[in-house]
């Protein structure tokens, strides 16, 4: 099994009230090295044996038509995921 | 400005219905290549000024403790926005 990573964040004029939500909780709990938080989503899509050219395509064409509001958000990124990637 | 983006995803282990309602409405747009969906979070910290390890030391530390839910998510990757990664 292989996986594709598919990454949408909102538009940057697009308001993000959760992210401001969140950035104004953060000097809370301590943490005051940010300016600013933004909120998107990651999805992952398994796929079944190899990673085709066309498999691919057919992801970032998902990714357009499914994944993102092309209205209020940007597909940011669509690669094929290293299956090695630790946790941080 | 810099940027650290924190990428959560559900444990393997959760059940994730928005991925698997995702996952079944894929092929009414003709999308067959893909055997599951799951969907996380990304996040966009911005920094005035250079990230420091003590900065990026502090991105992990709310990862665990804000942005995701250490009880159904697992923090999948933290690290430094490579400013030049375009859209896909």
């Amino acid at each position: 099994m292989s996986r594709i990573v598919v990454e949408v964040m909102p538009k940057p004029e697009i308001l993000d009230p959760l992210g401001k939500a969140i950035n104004n909780a953060l000097p809370d709990f301590g943490f005051d090295a940010f300016t600013d938080v933004r909120q998107g989503k990651r999805f992952e899509l398994t796929v079944d044996g190899d990673i085709t050219d066309a498999v691919l395509a057919q992801a970032k064409e998902a990714a357009e038509k499914v994944f993102a509001n092309t209205v209020v958000e940007n597909v940011i990124n669509v690669y094929v995921a290293d299956d090695q990637a630790g946790v941080a």
